[in-house]
């Protein structure tokens, strides 16, 4: 396959939601650096250098976060799309797959998400190399997966079946996705051996993928055919909030034909909650976790995110969340760590907009 | 009583731990505002207004602490005396007397802490002149005391004879000085209606605190004799390390005969802990009580001093003590607040001096 078909797709329209305070609605995760020296938007950037070059790469965010996201990405400006409304992930490919035919007809479209941590870069590169190959010679959807090391419960799991070759990455039919299991299937998950957690990253041709959409989401099919140039903000403004709001996982992965999955060469985390970045911390004798200045006493199994200059001192308290920015320090029960988009909301609901 | 006499000692020596991370090194509690637009300082200053003007108010703090106690008091620099070591408020109160003497040889000293909570101002005058003028009369220390209106175990308390005559503010014979109460004691001592607090205020002539030092410290009276003038700091640096440690209460006042105490006229409060501190908030629904910005969210009765711009949130915790400063946050169960001093002797243990 001619590796200058690969056209980049990152989504990067999160809300920010499950990192309040240190996400915000003017500053989401992806533009933060948790472990590495880059933001993870500019590290999904980085990544992809040598596979795919900035002018072949989209990158599709909140309207309102456009500017933030040209200064921040580094990105050509042609290169970063402005979704006038959140429609969910397969309206945004569906735009993506557009826009890279208009790059190259051929594209062979590798969709990312902005907020993973990926390492190491060759890895990616070389599973998202064997990954184009059979999605074109296969004329297949192929999504990337990861080998569980625990039953986690955060995560779409897909389930293989028959490898396809010997060649490396190995690549397998998918027999099924499976949605987020509770603890007890994911333990089955973890010991069957045939399942892998769904990355979320997808390679695909222009074609493949709105086949898909056409037969199993004709709705937004016929919606995309009627966006003029998908260039012109004004073509999608007037098209894209009407179009249908689905996850490319519920409205076109579960019922597909002619999947394949890519065990991905990578370690790989979503960093979806605080609970995540702990696993990339290391404990103290007591079991605190920390990012940033932090001092525990007597303190217990406490996480810390502290992204100020200056010191969290904990004393004699265990099994809590403290994250301080600039302007706000959060103290929470470490076992809502999972639940600070419920804050978020309550806190938009006293009308205190101020801090979120 | 020729109110010309009075002369302030204000003793502003606190280190500050009590009240960290509030209160620093560099900047103890005295130096802090709580509930008013002064700090605790400059009210003790002003609370003096029209009762001892600035050249007859002395005030001695720690060597290191001079230059910010000028700039801040305004007091003139003859004014202010760094002690070059803390030996305590014997000897503290022993050089305000030398130094009250070179102001007016028939000083009546006036003892005053920098850190406490006095309302109404007028009433603290009227207490003062009238602690002045037994002094006087009956060559006595004079202490003023507060009426408790709860058992409180962190002051200690004076039982109180025999009313002098019926001037108010009430003026009685001391009949004991008692130490801080455990809490069973200090619900007697309520409950008898015959103790006040002892307020750490104090009021004699210079020749009567002599006298009780010489009888019951002679150590302490010899070395103070030794300091050829009070007003060199030669002469004090040589003569001031050496002297003996102790505080007046233990050194003199629990063994001096002919002692009165004048029910004071006013509110008073040490706000030695953040307990104390908590009394001036008015809790919310849930009994969380904030000074500065703070969010409570399905969280119950923590008290939160949040003295840097922006917000403290905490959601799902009770009973904390959540304290921030521009560039600490201590987060600590609440019922430890009495404890401070033990975090901060501990962080000094583990060489974390850079955050005290």
């Amino acid at each position: 396959m001619d590796p200058s078909r690969l056209v980049a797709l990152i989504m990067a329209g999160g809300g920010g939601t499950r990192f309040w305070p240190r996400s915000r609605r003017a500053r989401p995760k992806q533009f933060l650096r948790f472990s590495g020296e880059d933001s993870l938007l500019r590290a999904t950037i980085r990544r992809l250098e040598g596979l795919v070059p900035p002018e072949r790469t989209l990158l599709i965010t909140g309207a309102d976060q456009v500017s933030l996201a040209r200064e921040h990405s580094g990105l050509p400006a042609s290169s970063i799309i402005g979704e006038p409304e959140k429609r969910d992930t397969a309206a945004c490919i569906g735009l993506g797959a557009l826009l890279a035919a208009k790059i190259r007809p051929d594209a062979v479209l590798v969709v990312l998400a902005s907020d993973h941590l990926i390492d190491p870069a060759e890895g990616f590169r070389a599973s998202i190399t064997r990954a184009a190959e059979l999605a074109v010679e296969h004329g297949a959807i192929v999504t990337l997966g990861l080998r569980p090391d625990r039953p986690a419960t955060g995560f779409g799991y897909i389930e293989f079946g028959k490898r396809l070759d010997e060649t490396k990455p190995a690549g397998f039919q998918v027999a099924a996705f499976h949605e987020k299991p509770d603890a007890e299937t994911a333990g089955i998950f973890l010991r069957a051996g045939t399942f892998l957690w769904n990355s979320g990253i997808f390679v695909f041709t222009v074609p493949v993928i709105l086949d898909a959409i056409k037969t199993h989401m004709p709705e937004l099919h016929a919606g995309l055919m009627s966006i003029r140039d998908p260039r012109n903000p004004e073509d999608v403004r007037r098209v894209y909030p009407g179009l249908v709001k689905k996850s490319i996982d519920y409205g076109i992965l579960e019922h597909a034909k002619n999947q394949i999955v890519v065990e991905a060469a990578f370690q790989w985390d979503d960093v979806g909650t605080f609970e995540a970045l702990g696993r990339y911390l290391k404990p103290d004798k007591n079991g605190n976790l920390a990012r940033g200045g932090a001092i525990a006493l007597d303190a217990r199994n406490n996480l810390v995110d502290n992204d100020a200059k200056g010191t969290v001192v904990l004393s004699g308290v265990s099994d809590l969340l403290v994250v301080r920015t600039d302007d706000v320090v959060l103290v929470v029960p470490r076992k809502h760590a999972e639940k600070i988009k419920d804050i978020v909301d309550q806190l938009h609901r006293e009308g205190r907009a101020d801090v979120l």
